[in-house]
C-alpha cells in the first residue's frame, strides 16, 4: 500500500488520548471521536485487551467488525538496545501503519486509542510518523498518567519556580542519581524491573523519603504508598514514582 | 472562619482541571462537576474574566449568584522574590480560602476552575493546602497546557528513553542554559519578559533551531512558530516553548 495518496480534507487518522484510566477523565473530544470513528484501533499484548480499549468500554461495547487490535510481537522484557527487539518492533509498526493506511485509503476514519496523552512517550507516535504526512490527522491531547497519579496521591507536583524532570527508570544508576539530585520535582516512569535500581538512586540522591509509589492510578486496583514503605520491588507497567516539588508556598 | 470543622462525607471542595483552553478538551468529570457545584470559583486579573472561566462558557452561562471571582491583588509583573509580592499574595490566598471555607461550612460545594491541571504549577494548590485538610476534597486532573501545545504544534515531545525537563523561564540565564543543554526534551514555561533571556539560553545550548514557540494553544488566536522565526520578544501569559525530544524512533 505504500505510496497511497489521499486528498480528502476529511480527517482520517485520529490519535486519541484516553487519559490515565478512569473513563471520566476522557475528554469530551475523545468521547465524540470514539463514538463516531469507523475503526477503533488499540495496542495490546498478545491475548490481552489493551488498557486504553478497556477505558473505552465505559462508552462503547466491543464490536469485532469495527475494531483493529495491534498486538506487540515482543514483550517489553527484551532490552530495547537489543536487535532482537528493534527489528521486530519496527516491522510491526510498518505493518500496522500499512493496515491503517489501507482502511483510510478506502475512506474509513481510524481512531487510535492511546493511554494518557498520544505525544508523551506514546506508541501512537510511531504510527503518526509513518502516516500523518499521508492522511489528514488530528491528535487529541489527554490527561497524562502522571497527572492521574499525582492527583490521586494528593501530591501537587510542581510549585512556583520548580524544575520538574521526567526520567525513565531505564537510565543507568549513576545517571538516574545525578538527575534526581539535580531537580526540584521528578516523575520516574518505566519502573518494572528497574525499581531496585531506582530505589538505590533515590536513596543516593537523598530523596527516598519524599518518593511516592503509585500503581494503576485512577483504575481498579490503584495503589498509592510512600516508596520507603513499599515492601517489595514489584512494579507493573502502570506504575511510577513521584517526587513532589517543594517550591514556593504563598 | 478559621477552625471550622466539617465532618460531612459529601465532597465540598473541587479542584477542577479544565484543560488547555478548547472546551472540548475538558474531561467528562470536569463537565459534570461544573454543571452541579453550588459555587463556581475562578482566578482572574482585576477587571478581566479568568481563562478557565471563559473555557467553561461552552457549557454554562455566567450566573453572578453562583460565581466567586478571585482577583489577584498584584500583577505577575512584580518579581516574586519581592516582599511587595509575597505579602499581598499570601494574604489574598488566606482571604480567598476563608471565603470558600465560609461557603463550605454552610454545606455548599465549591468548584475551583483551574487552567490545565490543578496540581501542575496551579494557583489552586495554594487554596488546597489551606483547605483540603478541613473539607472533603476531590482534585480532577486535566489536560495540561503543554499537552495542548505539543499536540497543536505537531510535535511529539518525548520518545523512548528521553528525559523531559520542565523549566520556568524565570531561572537565571546560566542555569537555564545548563539545564537545557542537559536534557533530551524541554518545555519552557513562564516566558513573559523572560523571553530574550530564554532565547539566549537556547542559543547557547545549541537548541535554537529545535525550539517551537506556542501561544494560546487550542484557543482563539493560537500561534505556533519556530522560535528562530518569531520576529519579536512579546510573550503573553499563555505561551511556552517546546524542544521536542529526538529519542528512539522505531
Amino acid at each position: 500500500m505504500s505510496g497511497v495518496s489521499v486528498e480528502a480534507s476529511r480527517t482520517l487518522l485520529y490519535g486519541v488520548g484516553l487519559g490515565p484510566g478512569d473513563p471520566d477523565y476522557m475528554t469530551v473530544r475523545a468521547r465524540d471521536i470514539i463514538l463516531k470513528a469507523d475503526r477503533l484501533v488499540h495496542f495490546c499484548k498478545r491475548g490481552r485487551r489493551g488498557n486504553a480499549r478497556v477505558t473505552a468500554d465505559a462508552i462503547i461495547a466491543p464490536d469485532p467488525a469495527r475494531e483493529i487490535e495491534l498486538a506487540f510481537p515482543v514483550t517489553i522484557e527484551v532490552p530495547v538496545e537489543d536487535e532482537g527487539y528493534t527489528g521486530p518492533i519496527a516491522a510491526f509498526y510498518d505493518e500496522a501503519a500499512e493496515q491503517l493506511a489501507g482502511e483510510m485509503a478506502e475512506g474509513r476514519s481510524v481512531a487510535v486509542l492511546c493511554d494518557g496523552d498520544p505525544f508523551f512517550y506514546g506508541s501512537f507516535m510511531h504510527l503518526w510518523r509513518r502516516l500523518a504526512h499521508r492522511f489528514p490527522t488530528e491528535v487529541v491531547p489527554g490527561v497524562t498518567g502522571m497527572a492521574g497519579a499525582w492527583s490521586r496521591a494528593d501530591a501537587p507536583i510542581s510549585w512556583g519556580d520548580d524544575v520538574m524532570t521526567v526520567v525513565p527508570g531505564t537510565l543507568a544508576e549513576g545517571e538516574l542519581t545525578r538527575r534526581l539530585a539535580d531537580t526540584d520535582a521528578a516523575v520516574i516512569m518505566k519502573l518494572g524491573r528497574n525499581l531496585p535500581k531506582v530505589r538505590r538512586a533515590l536513596q543516593a540522591a537523598g530523596l527516598i523519603n519524599r518518593a511516592i509509589y503509585v500503581e494503576r492510578a485512577t483504575m481498579a486496583g490503584q495503589v498509592v504508598t510512600r516508596l520507603a514503605e513499599k515492601p517489595d520491588d514489584e512494579a507493573p507497567y502502570f506504575s511510577m514514582i513521584l517526587v513532589p516539588g517543594e517550591g514556593r508556598r504563598l
